[in-house]
């Protein structure tokens, strides 16, 4: 019997998408999952019909079809399912076998499920996989680590049905150890919460200076020609065309209330954990649980009254100004998670390659733009770069674009027109380009109510001082070195 | 020989301050210290002597030396030191005894060690304790939660040393069940970030304006005679005046690199994880981690030329309209904590009273108002109120406050003064109070590439919807019911 090349488990939408995807790439793949009557036996009669797909219905089954070392990646729910299906698969395998999360798995749990395997003399592997359907049908941007030793068996199939950038470059390579894959993957879907936030922002102010939903769709469609050409702004231009059964358009008619998933959150949460400003995603998040109260806010919405948006000036000028507000906003939130990304990789000691990064989300996957090029370069320029604002070309279109921004920020404030991710990307610019903060008064503070202690301009950093700020005390202010 | 009424373990700065407070309202206190030679015997030959203190050297001392059921409070650093100590009295304490925390512990670890010591028919309390040593010492502020049936002994000796309000209040009452108390003394440091952070931007912008050290200080001292009447405002006029030994104002010579320990950052991760929009003190928080990053500032402040900033108005109305600005952004740190705060209790299964930790706050602690005792008011009022926001007196508040606010924000945006909380709040106000946000868009987005369907504004909620975007499909529009 012919032996598979690769193991699936889990063959709901996408699993079927990746099946049929290295079946066309010449690839032999054994499927199983935990409904395998309904679910293998449909699939193997149906779309996988006469292709290189062996249906298998038991987990030994799965097992014994495969090329050793076995490779075996599961396509299933992110959470306790992963952990169930090691159990049952611990005994089966054998020194040096491959297992592979292709889910949304938390970075954490890879990594401890990547130290579990090691030391069962198997190898794991956590990868992020972006694109939805029809990317894991196609090609999708792959972001895999965990352990070393797996990559040279899983790189030829990854990288065979992987997206590829247009000089062929295939939008997938090594990311780092145990979790670094599943934490890139994170950090990738925190900036498309960021991404399709700034563009809900555009839209919104698009919307209150009077623009139709067919103009709408020509600025997008038009904005897709300038540096912010991605799939997320080209399909804007085309979801703003679309028309409901009546003619009118599809947009107006769609409930504005947003669902959040975790990786967003997660993102979130692990900068507040590393200490990271990642102040644009999280206000994105924060933006999606916002919209989520609709009753309150439409109750709200009756209490206060509205600033009256009376457009006046130039129709031209205000669409350039709103894409440029755009686009410096997202230089902000990728220097943010890229930051993110260099504070992990000190804290859990992954060597990441930056510019690698930019490229493998090049393709394929849903925050794929040309921006992702510039960014890459930038690395390639400086791999050692603090912060992509400080790159050159990001500093020049930066200077450029200030003064639209400030404009579009100021003049939202004024309307009404809630712009969380753009105001909040512009504050973090103007502290993190500012030498002086008032961060001297809140050290102040803590000192008079606490006796924290603060340092001082005119000395050395790591020397401490305390004042006796109202006088009452015994002692008098003192300095002290920690 | 006689018994005292409660054990102190940990004779630190606030642990000897407490003891004090207690012995002074009539209690007799038996401390003990992990290291008691030094430290126990060096409190009861100091500032104990001659007081109803009785030093311990052992646990087992320490335990037999109390009233039954015995009290034994630990003031001690959270974390692992907490459970240690756990673990050693276990043996020692008999049922219905009484083990307190008064550290700054995560809530979580508070509802699992409440578990454990019922579990072997102990009780537990956990306690915020906020107002630094002066506060522990004169009155804190304090916020117990745990075992219910714990309460009616540990309630003579809390509410006679805490703080109390101008009509005799005390403010320290029962908060709830397990972590309750931990949870409501972390969203009151979560709050004290945002105040903080809200005063340090009115300064800022005051600096950028030209205001010197003095006569900010005089502002400041202005201000807390109107509404923002407050300890941190009264602290913060006292700072600017203060004078360094060479006779130029102590502030300007402050290193801007501020501290954030744990406390700040929980009430931004249980924020995400409780999906509630806590925008004004998350970045606070960030805020900090910016600030801290004071060499990178330095050098990108190089790069970027600052717009120059050239007051010509009316120094009267700019005063007026920061004063007015800090204020309203204050009312929505308030009425997001506090939706926190009502989504935890749902998660939680506490029943928080709203009004009481207004009161609880209202005196002994950092963040202590006059501001206070008008929430109290809003929720004697309206003891569901959904949103602080919404309650008469703040809505009549911030629909006056509203033009200043714009204006101040708008300024500092077209200036280059980083107002990241003032700016946050505004777009999180602007957005509660619109029946509409572009968030229709981003579920059009979800929809388009992951199929993850939309609900209408012309159909019942709860019935989605997913379109064929590109026609390319073979499925036509459907809907569906979940």
């Amino acid at each position: 019997m012919k032996k598979a090349d690769i193991g699936l488990i889990g063959i709901a939408v996408m699993g079927q998408a990746l099946a049929l995807n290295m079946e066309s790439k010449g690839f032999t793949v054994a499927v199983y999952d935990m409904n395998p009557d309904e679910t293998v036996a449909g699939f193997i009669s149906g779309r996988a019909e006469g292709k290189n797909i062996i249906g298998t219905f038991t987990l030994e089954e799965l097992v014994s079809r495969l090329e050793r070392p076995r490779r075996i990646m599961m396509m299933i729910r992110a959470g306790k399912p992963v952990d169930d299906y090691i159990e049952k698969l611990l005994p089966l395998l054998e020194p040096g076998d491959i297992l592979i999360d292709g889910g949304n798995s938390h970075f954490p749990d890879t990594m401890r499920r990547c130290a579990l395997l090691e030391s069962k003399g198997l190898l794991y592997i956590g990868t992020g996989v972006s694109g939805g359907e029809e990317g894991a049908l196609r090609g999708p941007s792959m972001m895999p680590g965990g352990s070393p030793a797996a990559w040279p068996y899983v790189k030829p199939i990854f990288q065979s049905i992987c997206a590829k950038t247009e000089d062929g470059t295939p939008c997938c390579d090594w990311v780092g150890e145990n979790g670094a894959g599943h934490f890139v993957k994170m950090i990738h879907n925190g900036i498309e919460y960021g991404d399709m936030q700034l563009i809900c922002e555009a839209y919104s102010i698009l919307s209150a200076v009077g623009f139709t939903p067919d103009e709408m769709s020509e600025i997008f469609r038009g904005w897709n020609k300038t540096e912010l050409k991605s799939y997320l702004i080209e399909i804007t231009g085309e979801i703003l065309a679309k028309k409901d059964t009546d003619g009118t358009p599809l947009i107006d008619k769609i409930l504005d209330t947003a669902g959040q998933k975790g990786t967003g959150k997660w993102t979130g949460i692990t900068a507040l954990d590393e200490g990271v400003p990642l102040t644009l995603i999280t206000e994105a998040v924060f933006a999606r649980c916002l919209s989520a109260a609709k009753d309150a806010r439409t109750a709200a919405s009756r209490l206060f009254p509205r600033p009256e948006v009376k457009f006046t000036g130039s129709r031209r000028e205000c669409i350039e100004d709103v894409r440029q507000a755009l686009y410096a906003a997202k230089i902000i939130s990728y220097a943010q998670g890229y930051d993110l990304m260099r504070a992990a990789a000190r804290t859990y000691g992954w060597n990441l390659n930056y510019g690698g990064i930019a490229l493998m989300w090049r393709g394929g996957c849903i925050i794929r733009s040309a921006f992702l090029g510039k960014i890459r370069d930038a690395y390639a320029e400086n791999p050692e770069l603090e912060n992509l604002i400080t790159a050159p070309y990001f500093r020049q279109a930066l200077t450029e674009l200030l003064p639209a921004w400030r404009r579009v920020v100021a003049a939202a404030v004024t309307c009404g027109v809630p712009v969380p991710a753009m105001s909040a990307a512009l504050a973090y610019f103007d502290g993190y380009t500012s030498a002086r903060l008032p961060a001297n008064l809140l050290q102040a503070q803590r000192d008079y109510f606490g006796s924290h202690t603060y340092e001082r301009l005119d000395a050395p950093r790591g020397q401490f001082f305390h004042t006796d700020w109202t006088g009452t005390s015994a002692a008098t202010a003192g300095s002290y070195t920690v």
